[in-house]
C-alpha cells in the first residue's frame, strides 16, 4: 500500500535499522522502543492482520520471529522475552500491517503487571469451558 | 516431561476443553481466562521456550494459531485480538512448556494499558538504533 508505513520501509523510501532481510520476511528495530533491543518482524507483502495473513506467511513470520528472540537474548541479554502481535484498535493495533513485536524483558518492567491481572482471574472448570469451546471449533 | 502440566494435559492425564488437535500441536482454553474466549496453542513435544523451540514446530504452532484467531474472532466477535507468548520468568511465562495466548480484547480491557506505556517512549533515530540493530546482527 503506497501510504502504509511498513510498506515504505520495505520498499526502503524510509530509512530503519535492519536486523534480518530475506524475499519474504523484513525485521527492524522499532523507533519507539519499550527496552533496548526491541524488534518487529513485518512480512515484505502488504497484510492487515492475523485474520488476512495467509498460513504460509505467518509460519514464515515466526521462524524468523524464533531466530531474532534467541539473537536479542544472546546480544542484549535481556531476563525474558515477550513476543506479541496485536489486533485491531481494540487489540493495541497502532499501524495496520501484520507485525510481530519481539520485546526484551526485565524483572520489574511495566509489562509485568499485565501477568499479574491475568493471575487474578478465577480459574474455571472444564464444564464452564466447554460452551465456549464448542463455539470456536464450530467456527475452525 | 512427566510433571508438566502441558504434558500431562498432552496425555490427557489432565482433563481440558480441547479445540484443536493434531499430530504436532493442541490448542485448549485457558482455565484462567483473560476474557472468554482466551486459547492456548502448544506444542505437544515438550519445548520450554522460544529458545529451544525448533523452527519447523514454531512454524507449525503459529498455523494453529492464526486459525484459532480467526475462529475465535468469528466465534466469540471480540474487538480485537492479542497473541501474547512469554519466556522466563521475567517474560511473565508461568508454565514452561512453550505455549501462545490467543486473547479475546476489548475497548478499555486492562491490557490496553500497556500500548499507553508503549506510546510514552521516545522515538530514536537510526543513527540511535544503529549500535544496538549491530549487536543482534552480529548473533543471527
Amino acid at each position: 500500500m503506497s501510504d502504509c508505513i511498513f510498506c515504505r520501509i520495505v520498499r526502503k523510501e524510509i530509512e530503519s535499522s535492519i536486523i534480518y532481510e530475506d524475499e519474504n520476511v523484513l525485521a527492524l528495530l522499532d523507533i519507539k522502543p519499550f527496552k533496548t533491543g526491541h524488534a518487529l518482524v513485518i512480512p515484505k507483502e502488504h497484510f492487515e492482520n492475523i485474520y488476512d495473513i495467509p498460513e504460509d506467511v505467518i509460519a514464515q513470520i515466526y521462524r524468523i520471529v524464533k531466530r531474532i528472540a534467541v539473537a536479542v537474548k544472546k546480544s542484549i541479554k535481556p531476563e525474558g522475552i515477550s513476543i506479541i502481535q496485536s489486533n485491531e484498535v481494540a487489540g493495541s493495533q497502532g499501524i495496520f500491517h501484520f507485525h510481530t513485536h519481539v520485546i526484551p524483558r526485565y524483572f520489574g518492567d511495566k509489562i509485568n503487571q499485565v501477568g499479574v491481572i491475568w493471575e487474578s482471574n478465577t480459574m474455571l472448570t472444564k464444564k464452564e469451558l466447554e460452551p465456549v469451546a464448542e463455539k470456536i471449533r464450530g467456527s475452525l
